[in-house]
């Protein structure tokens, strides 16, 4: 099975403008790659990041063997077309996963979740009807992923008389996209993972003060904004 | 194993008072709580509601087998005392599982997956470290619903001394509290459970012209509010 991993290389996470500066941004994207790389390779495959723009996978600073075992593609198009060029075309053809690079709670066994089933398509939905990651094994099945695309992969999948199986993970269900969203880094974040500390670092810190729990940027942490 | 679904009887949902009246408010809650009983049901066990005012369980019209396995307790005081009074007390003491009535999404196989885990203390965490569901099988450890729970509750259990266990549902780490979450009950819920039928009964839609999707509520719809 090839494992593809999209990444925008440039201006990533644009939804996180509010709370972090560009260079800040770059940097939580590729420490969250280099997790999701970490997964994909403790799971046994060699993922393929195909990336809109050149990326060094050593200036990521993952371990020699993810290092090693990842190799990296340029294709400057739309994730939609990029993502489609490399989906099984015909029968016979090795399956080919998708994981976004933002699902920065990725495990090796939520990701063996997601391998094992054998449907012609598994999906590990996000919230708000995305689609985090998949495994497409049907030659006819196509992405989209403008707008409610777990919605529109259901249809495709029936169009293209594909049998689809929804996969039940809250780590791969939580990409990184808003503020909102770094409690779940905090909260979930595997101590030995680069995400976490990447938010230590740019100091941000759980709040439990006001009984919800929020993640805030220390006061001085701030300044390269 | 005994099987807890606590349940606030008056004035539910207030984070939804936005966008539903109080009374729509109290259907959803049911229409939840009915869909919440179904699945713990289907899973072979008899669930309690321990409700915070007295309960007609034929006024959700369940079927009869969920009408008659179901039990309703009456206990008004805050959540984290009615359910450390329900849990395991002494060493020997039957497992008890406590799940939120909110879980719209809940299906007999994220719930078995909850049930299998042979932790001291297993947890279905919710978005922003709140305790979706849990099963306790230790003595001597108790819940703290309040603030971060799922953060409280890891610390409680290594304070008991129990064993932890963290199950990885997207379906169980949603509960329904905001009108955001309306926009998963939509998108994943299933085609006989209530909750979606509610939603759409009060004229809620997915809402797909932007891009992003999101529950709306029709015009013509909100008169009762």
């Amino acid at each position: 099975m090839e494992v593809v991993v999209p990444f925008a290389a440039s201006d990533p996470k644009t939804r996180l403008a509010g709370v972090l500066a560009p260079a800040e941004r770059s940097q939580l994207a590729r420490a969250m790659l280099a997790d999701v790389l970490d997964a994909v390779v403790e799971t046994g495959h060699e993922p393929t990041v195909v990336a809109t723009a050149p990326l060094e996978i050593r200036g990521l600073a993952v371990d020699p063997t993810v290092e090693a075992e990842t190799s990296v593609t340029v294709d400057d198009r739309p994730l939609t077309a990029a993502v489609n060029a490399r989906l099984p075309q015909t029968q016979g053809d090795d399956p080919v996963a998708v994981v976004m690079a933002d699902l920065a709670l990725t495990t090796p066994a939520a990701l063996e979740t997601l391998w094992s089933s054998d449907a012609d398509v598994a999906i590990a939905p996000g919230r708000g009807g995305g689609t985090n990651a998949l495994v497409v094994r049907h030659p006819e099945f196509r992405v989209d992923y403008h707008g409610a695309s777990y919605l529109d992969h259901r249809e495709l999948a029936r169009t293209a008389g594909a049998t689809l199986e929804t996969i039940d993970s809250f780590r791969l269900g939580t990409d990184v996209d808003e503020p909102d969203d770094l409690v779940e880094v905090l909260v979930h974040g595997d101590e030995t993972a680069r995400t976490p500390a990447c938010l230590c670092e740019l100091g941000f810190d759980l709040d439990r003060s006001d009984g919800r729990v929020s993640a805030v940027r220390l006061e001085g942490s701030t300044s390269s904004r």
